[in-house]
């Protein structure tokens, strides 16, 4: 049995991947994020979407906090999304940004997420630059 | 010797008592916030120019994750700003939005603080109102 970091990061090293087919390995069919029912196939098609937005998007975890069942991460992203992202015209810059984010394993897999964007820190670089 | 979820409630009550001669008991003097070292006057007067823009703010977990010497919180908040906030003009609306944050604690106090709050969904709510 590998622990709840271990199992984390791996889920981390498949997105980064953008190996689809695997996901089901660590995210359950009835997942919710943020309140709402995804389930698998929307929690998919959301990761792809993030990916047609952000290219060359990659989770890394900067901070990661665990105690079972819950894993809390702070992701560091530093990325070009190619237009607008979260309503913030980016048009290919570069920007630097976190994610905190809660989840919640049971049998090994994600059933509830709870992320937060730092827009604000967004808004801030992009206006500035 | 308290648990470090104890030690947390506690630094929230706190915060809900406004009890500000209190606060070095909880925060330490060289205290970072978001990469910017405010020190324990700073954060305080941060927190009171908090109160002042939102006279109702409460604090309250709704999720607590702890791994010493580390504690993540999803905080809760309902309340009602009397003006702007986060750029967003509240003008006395009701709003009820979520901070995603990290906490890292050196003898029994608080030194870093990694904090995201919820700016687009403060946004969906006023826009929506």
């Amino acid at each position: 049995m590998t622990s709840l970091p271990e199992r984390y990061e791996a889920y981390l090293d498949c997105l980064n991947a953008q190996e689809w087919g695997r996901l089901g390995e660590y995210v359950a069919d009835g997942v919710h994020h943020n309140g709402r029912k995804l389930g698998l196939s929307g929690y998919r098609e959301m990761l792809i979407g993030n990916y047609e937005e952000i290219p060359d998007l990659s989770f890394k975890a900067g901070l990661l906090v665990c105690e079972a069942p819950r894993v809390a991460a702070r992701l560091d992203f530093d990325c070009t999304p190619k237009g607008d992202f979260l309503g913030v015209p980016a048009n290919g810059r570069r920007v630097s940004f976190a994610e905190n984010v809660f989840y919640e394993f049971r049998g090994g897999k994600i059933v509830t997420v709870w992320s937060v964007v730092d827009k604000a820190g967004i808004e801030e670089q992009l206006k500035a630059g």
